[in-house]
């Protein structure tokens, strides 16, 4: 396909060594050779693909140096995007690599919206969409295990189960097509019955298979969110900051929210714990007093892990009981902290609240029992299964909605075999099942749908 | 010079398309070549230098797939550090990133020091000092003409006249050896001392020229600290908000302090007005009465600009007149908000009190007389004089100690031959113009200064 040239700044924004304007499109050539001078006084359009190129930008109009620069030059078809690529590396800084694409938009390139280069990689056929997506889960990914569940995505690991799955049902199909068009061969029909069962139960086992990962990729891509609670001074900030300290946080604002809010991401044993509220926890130790209040119930209850601490050297009080009633049927494990001092607390007391919940004790003054808790939360999530790279995870919301429900057409293909209904509305299914399976890769979506998932990209990718 | 291998990420921390590592050094291009399985089953090793290609890295530990890259090698001498370098360009995002420096770091390079790949330019003789310095300057720029400074610097200009004026020097010193070895010849002396009184006199007016340009440099290069001062709800807010809005203004943390601490640069034709305490100003209206702080008053101390901030449908208050008391001395302009309504204030004491500061009245509901604003903020430090592009600034405060001991040093020189002192001591003066100045270049410094220098980069570069 023909698109006109796009550009935008690649690079995260902020000072740093080295920012990349990026250009694809038939014209990208063209323009970047408009404003380059190389010291060797070559010209870009004459250049081989694939090389670099060191010189200055000059802007046409003004004959003003606008910066240094160097210039790579990668010509279609063996590119990103399948189309003419140019990059040019400038100084990193705002200024800097602001004039540069402002430049080049200024002679011919239009600004790339967000995702619009990866787009233009699946609209050009490199890549299906559940690569493109994954795209987007590389770049976000918190953990090195996310980042290999997004890598053997990129690289079509799902892509190609799913195309397996497809063809299996297109070879049902053709029996079922056989049988309308033959219908006078009884045989033929047993064939079919026999074969299209056994077919749809594989179908549906490996659909519920995948679907069985969901959940796990889900943590991997988005995090376990996690609430710490517990009474003043039970040693929530110091529990925090152990596990912050062992295992570097990643600080992310949330866009579009104000400053205030910070996530931190905190990587235990490859998952990814997004730690809310950090900051209230940090200054003060109230979260009990505004347990009561609504807002921090809401909190409560979309997360996904809660970490309740209790002190070892304390009697529980009716405070810690309405902890427990407040987090009752979620994902908990209950830490006993300051067990370097003298217990008061009642352990078997405890263990009746904790009602089944994993328990851990720590002193986190000395440094001890942390190592406990960071293996409790990792099997409360993964027992051990996650120790396999080579595992085909299914992270991503939109193709887990889409297996869910091609998981329900072919339950119903099933149970209309099964209970003999007319092979014409078996058909119906099946194929659904197909196109439902296909939006995953990206045949047969909506274009609204394919604009609003590059939307979510950064831009420049 | 043979140094080890370097590795860094050379692109902003935070999600993005693209992110760099970079390497330099003699086993740039081995490293690479271990960790980099090209699609087209090419040896790094064995391509020519500025070509780029696409691949995988792989663990030759583990044999797994770390990342889809796509790898740029340039060999020696044409490279930014005059040695090999080879730039590996990943997916944007922490953890890809990481991973891949984590991967060349195992593999036999040494993580790099801030600013350690332009010291090696410096060190490698490709660039002087000056323009070493040129490279922070043009990262960190915050306005366009600031850019045109930094890039003007690093494109040698500063270098070159500097240059030259050793030169000059060089050539009277060489005068005065004639004039010390061959003392008979009595029209040797004669002519020493003409020609040595009209070179010294023209390379006094040359640093003094340089030195003139150093204020607007210094404003260009950090910008002007300005501080929004009035009553409660004279319109400060919305001074702030117009400010922002007409010209986007860039965020930036402080280093090395909390996250509260927040600079707002907002570009005001061209002039880069670092706004302080932007938050306090937009959360609270209390300026005023923390104006009898001791902090407040240090703020206002530093401000290189204060906007004073009257209420046109009030009366002028007695903490009007303490607000124009604290600032005395200082460069203010004085701001008349509100004249959309109807007039109270009175304009003939404003114009006593501001003492010969500029006037402007504004209506910031109505958008009305921001214009003006801006040209007086403009007028004020740069009458017109910066639209010259062509200009050489002095903007680093270092570049400015050293022209200013060196100014002190040929004084004294010229003194010295106007009152007759021995030739011999004069030799000394001018000699000690001739290294000052030769420090700003960067010959004969010392060590521990280049250090301290490079430390200032950020990492990567």
């Amino acid at each position: 396909m023909q698109f006109d040239t796009i550009a935008a700044i690649s690079t995260p924004m902020g000072e740093g060594a080295i920012a990349i304007v990026r250009l694809s499109g038939q014209e990208a050539i063209k323009i970047a050779n408009k404003l380059f001078h190389g010291v060797s006084g070559k010209q870009l359009k004459d250049v081989p693909t694939h090389t670099i190129h060191y010189g200055h930008l000059i802007d046409p109009k003004t004959g003003q140096t606008v910066e240094e620069v160097m210039v790579s030059v990668m010509k279609a078809p063996k590119t990103f995007t399948k189309e003419d690529i140019v990059e040019i590396n400038c100084h990193g800084g705002m200024v800097s690599v602001n004039r540069v694409l402002q430049l080049v938009l200024n002679n011919g390139a239009r600004l790339a919206e967000p995702g619009e280069f990866t787009k233009r990689a699946f609209l050009n056929g490199r890549i299906d969409l559940s690569q493109a997506e994954a795209v987007i889960d590389l770049i976000r990914a918190k953990t090195d295990r996310a980042m290999n569940v997004a890598l053997s995505q990129m690289e079509g690991r799902l892509s190609k189960l799913i195309k397996k799955l497809r063809q299996e049902i297109l070879e049902i199909l053709a029996h079922i097509e056989v049988n309308i068009d033959y219908p006078e061969y009884d045989d033929v029909e047993e064939m079919t019955h026999h074969i299209l069962i056994e077919k749809a139960l594989y179908i549906r086992s490996e659909i519920e298979r995948l679907l069985k990962t969901s959940q796990q990729g889900k943590i991997l891509r988005e995090g376990l969110s996690t609430v710490i609670i517990g009474r003043p001074n039970v040693g929530k900030s110091s529990l925090l900051n152990s596990l912050i300290q062992e295992n570097k946080a990643i600080v992310t604002d949330i866009p579009g929210t104000t400053r205030d809010v910070i996530e931190e991401y905190v990587n235990i044993r490859g998952v990814p714990l997004r730690l809310i509220d950090t900051a209230g926890i940090r200054e003060t130790e109230d979260i009990v007093e505004r347990i009561g209040v609504e807002k921090s119930r809401q909190v409560l209850t979309k997360a996904d892990l809660i970490l309740l601490v209790l002190n070892f050297s304390d009697e529980l009080t009716e405070e810690d009981e309405k902890l427990f009633a407040a987090v009752a049927g979620m994902d908990v494990i209950v830490i006993i902290n300051k067990t370097d001092l003298k217990q008061k607390i009642d352990l078997d007391k405890v263990h009746k609240l904790a009602n089944g919940h994993k328990i851990v004790s720590t002193s986190l003054l000395l440094d001890k029992g942390v190592d406990e808790l960071e293996e409790a939360i990792a099997a409360l999530f993964f027992e051990g299964s996650l120790e396999s790279a080579d595992m085909t995870y299914v992270s991503n919301t939109r193709h887990v909605a889409l297996l869910n429900q091609a998981l329900t057409a072919i339950n119903e293909a099933i149970q209309g075999v099964e209970s003999g209904t007319p092979i014409d509305i078996v058909q119906i299914d099946l194929t659904r099942t197909w196109e439902l399976l296909g939006e995953i890769i990206g045949e047969s979506v909506h274009e609204s749908l394919i604009d609003q998932l590059f939307s979510q990209f950064c831009l420049g990718k």
